[in-house]
């Protein structure tokens, strides 16, 4: 099998769906590569397509220069780096850990990898797994900026882009869990109007189109509340959240008038009740940003 | 000045920001228009450039054909119309009530007009006022088809896109309470992800590329979701509720130990712990659709 001369070998540890992915975007630019999965099996296709499934953590490590971590969280990736046997491999080798947690577990692992002489990365994919190798791939990457260069023509292999966010390890985890905090609730609240349409004889095909269309409207509110936000205006001219209050306290009576739970609505609309109750009444919604907050 | 002869004279009862817009949009295109606001005052520029201010909502019913009624709810509709001299000004003309509210009260007011000789149509817009009379404007449209079909070119004159969406004079604010209820949904999950990233040191502006990649997968994802839920399949295999969950747990820990009130991603946590608790782990998340209308 043809191995690149110019790249270091890697090594994958995590082998779901995502791992799997990163794994065989390495393996089909010709990396050596070696993977390693705490319950074995998930490597047998990609030991066909030429890589070296390593019985242990340490064995893994050993074998690759740059060692992707890809696992559920931040317990898993401890239970697997912090053995003495592992941090002992680990040694004078980088790791960019993908695996998503919260900005506090990234720093803590960035602590703990600089006082046993590894070199460490933070790293978070916005993508599913299908999307790795492809052009569609978003990597958010955070720590060490000269280390990013330095290992960057290898991330790459793995497809999309590649954006290094600050030198601050958490970052990366900060935009991972405030970009899924909006995909979460946003799909929640898609899932939610299917559910009233669907109780109104209304089915999801017919209004997924105009959902879509709503979809289409987001991006650029967003880059016109950031800027409201970021400069402490909150313009409310055209909808102001006393407005906005009575439109969510119409969703929640449609709902509820369906037997349909409304806690997500009532959550929202006691976010914009606040702002009033503050005397914002007249602001935009994006005042709830700097609400929340307030301490 | 010019007014179309091929066009009938047009009454906007209700000056808000949108029925400013819509009676502006009437005049600007030559139409005789009458208007109307409970508060005097808000027709002093749409009489400037041509347009009658009636004393009364019974004057202003009786100089138009088509009566255009948007106010702030079916309160303030009901007030202005379900009075003797009102309803006697209506009967035989046509009411297309773009006022957002429930679709029962929608469907309350179309058996109200019908005992009353009145002729009446639903309509919701879903654009802000500003895109009035641009292409941009959406406006959805509900009851008897010939009726709308009679008016289509009045109301086209109003710019945008104008879809019948059914005979069932609910379904443009059953369309509408679903739409607004997935558009302030994901407003407050950007509005909450800028608090994270603030409190984490990283700006509105600073996140909002990102928040607008995520804007942007969203209405595929509208539509793949719409046939699963159609169709009954939930497949979670990309992305099962269970690991959606995990994400969701992160992100209120996240933001509470920032202090940040969670309240919206606790419910939206519980959506998905309710469909794992039911046996559907293994499904993506749009199977909460389904479980939140179960009885």
């Amino acid at each position: 099998m043809f191995t690149s001369p110019d790249l270091p070998a890697v090594t994958v540890l995590g082998l779901g769906p995502m791992g799997r992915e990163l794994a065989g975007a390495f393996l089909g630019s010709g990396l050596r590569t070696t993977v390693w999965n705490r319950t074995p099996g998930k490597g047998r296709e990609l030991a066909e397509r030429g890589a070296t499934v390593a019985g242990t953590p340490e064995q893994a490590v050993a074998a690759g220069e740059l060692i992707v971590v890809c696992v559920v969280d931040y317990d898993a990736s401890d239970a697997i780096l912090r053995r003495d046997e592992v941090s002992r491999a680990l040694k004078g080798r980088t790791v960019v850990n993908l695996t998503a947690d919260t900005p506090g577990r990234a720093r803590d692992t960035a602590d703990w990898a600089a006082t046993h002489g590894i070199d460490y990365l933070d790293g978070a994919i916005m993508t599913p797994a299908p999307s790795i190798g492809t052009p569609e791939a978003v990597f958010l990457h955070s720590g060490p900026r000269d280390l990013f260069e330095r290992h960057r023509s290898v991330l790459e292999v793995l497809g999309g882009t590649h954006t290094h966010l600050g030198e601050d390890t958490g970052r990366a985890a900060t935009f991972d869990i405030a970009l899924l905090d909006l995909f979460w609730t946003a799909m929640a609240g898609y899932a939610h109007a299917v559910a009233i349409a669907r109780a109104e004889g209304v089915t999801a095909g017919e209004l997924a189109p105009f959902a879509q269309g709503i979809g289409a409207i987001l991006p650029p509110l967003f880059e016109q509340f950031a800027q409201d936000a970021d400069s402490g205006t909150y313009s409310g001219e055209i909808n102001p959240v006393t407005s906005a209050a009575s439109t969510m306290a119409h969703v929640v009576e449609v709902s509820e008038s369906h037997g349909i739970d409304a806690g997500v609505m009532r959550a929202v609309e006691g976010m914009a009740r606040r702002v009033i109750g503050l005397g914002h009444g007249a602001d935009g919604f994006i005042r709830v940003a700097e609400v929340l907050g307030r301490h």
